[in-house]
């Protein structure tokens, strides 16, 4: 086995990105770092020829993407992103549903690396029982985020996002506000939910656990979080969802119980997704740029893959008045 | 490199699976065929167990699934059938969007092959510029038929389908019937049409040229296709719209004209896609079981990966009454 530039990182204890930039005399390097790098490299008899050609012909020029719910149109919608752009650039994309389940999802990932992918993009199930610590191939979350600390992401500010959704509701009287939620176990989920907790806590109402619901994203969940609390006399005036296929659910149980949306009852999603913007529906909603998510998570994960520097992307959520919250 | 059965069906020029089944002294099989086979494998050398050593360890034990939209959730419900099933039988499933693109299309066959999946199960972007006829992998059609003759597909006979919509407007009292299509390339399309023309025609009603209208498959084009029709002053009383994503845009164009649904046009879609199903859409259509397609589509690739005899499946479409027409 010849040496690779794998092999001097791990030797200096410094990252691939930087024996590369090293290698290639980059400007925002040290000389001192440059140095060092060329001496090891001479060292461990490094070919850097062969290395290139060696890595130029193991590119499958092909990206896996796993998604936890091909059925929400939230994740399609980031899919095309990703392909769009990837398809610019000559990849090609595999595309796997994890259907929320950590260990589906660990197994598409060992299978895409048997297949030799040249990076993967992830949107997580949930982040308790496993990380991404041990992968040994460029890796980028979309999304929501894994929680491993050197992970590179792309996702919006969904604290932020759940403070806009819960401030409107608030601002335009709707006071007693519940949260329908997915998944405790996602990272979005929980920041979305703080900020729920920060629009109250900043109009003085104190937190009432009851108004609090998780279940999962989908448009079932929603409809049956509401309907028990609607059928226990837990009426609250506004609600916020953290998905809008959660949303779409709760809006059917709240006219099926008689209840009017605005006027009883505000209800705001959070995605935006194109079903959203149809007339009949017309919900109040947090837009995630979505396809540009996908776009940004192709870029990162290509920049990964060719050892640039790799900036993580924070984008912001954005509130789309429509329907189904008054205005006043 | 040792005799396959493969090696010995193209000696013969007979199929894989009848040599296997002469070989495993199969009943449906005739005596004169076994004799044959059996006195070829011995000229060839071949060695029964090491092949199927061999044959088990080829396997992969992934399958591709190729789709033309992502966006419309009528294709990502087949995809959980697909994957489902396969998942029962340890199957993992890549995804591929060919975006409607023969070009793509083409290269993910050519990728999926190269990735070594054991089939392919596949929902064709059109039927001109190409044939299976070629592809040396197992390969089951989905939701269209590409048109070459040994093909195995799972549909829905799309012209019962069409008819049981037009026929549905038509016992409704809406008699200037519209149709908007996708992309007339594509065998669903046509079927559909054809469809819609038996119906009008039993009926005793012209053909109207002028209301015959083809796009693509999605929300944008049914609106722009009504929307201009309206504007020209050509307006039906009826619409058979191919796809659900169609008539989602047709229901939009046709309230922004100032008409009213389904007083003054009657909207029928196709596909009963699970966002028809909001109250607040509530669209008459002619439902697909998509989930079970997906499921059946598994089945029969599971069954030819394993040289079984393999039926093709028509499903029946399934008229769903619901807001959008009138029922007098």
């Amino acid at each position: 086995m010849s040496t690779t530039i794998k092999d001097i990182a791990k030797e200096l204890n410094i990252s691939i990105a930087t024996v590369s930039k090293a290698l290639n005399d980059s400007y925002d390097i040290s000389d001192k770092t440059k140095d060092k790098v060329r001496k090891t490299a001479k060292k461990m008899n490094y070919k850097p020829n062969a290395i290139a050609q060696g890595l130029v012909t193991n590119k499958t020029n092909t990206i896996g993407l796993i998604i936890p719910d091909i059925t929400n149109p939230f994740y399609p919608e980031i899919a095309r992103g990703v392909e769009e752009k990837l398809n610019e650039h000559g990849y090609n994309v595999f595309l796997c549903n994890s259907n929320w389940e950590v260990k589906r999802e660990k197994k598409y990932i060992d299978l895409l690396i048997s297949k030799q992918v040249d990076g993967i993009i992830l949107a997580h199930s949930g982040m308790k029982s496993w990380s991404l610590e041990n992968i040994d191939i460029p890796i980028v979350s979309v999304a929501t985020k894994s929680g491993y600390k050197e992970e590179n992401f792309v996702v919006i500010d969904d604290k932020k996002g759940g403070y806009l959704a819960t401030k409107h509701l608030l601002e335009n009287a709707y006071k007693k506000i519940m949260f329908i939620g997915g998944q405790n176990s996602i990272e979005t989920n929980r920041m979305r939910l703080e900020g729920y907790k920060l629009a109250l806590t900043e109009e003085g109402i104190e937190l009432d656990e009851t108004l609090i619901k998780n279940g999962d994203f989908t448009r079932e969940s929603g409809y049956t979080l509401i309907k028990n609390s609607l059928k226990k006399g837990i009426i609250p005036t506004g609600v916020f969802a953290g998905t809008d296929m959660l949303a779409l659910g709760v809006m059917q149980a709240v006219r099926e119980y008689g209840l009017n949306i605005p006027e009883d009852i505000g209800v705001i999603g959070f995605d935006d997704i194109s079903f959203a913007q149809l007339p009949e529906i017309s919900l109040t909603t947090i837009a995630q740029p979505k396809y540009n998510m996908g776009v940004i998570a192709a870029k990162t994960i290509l920049d990964k893959i060719n050892n640039k520097e790799v900036d993580n992307t924070v984008l912001n959520p954005e509130l789309i008045l429509r329907k189904t919250t008054r205005k006043i």
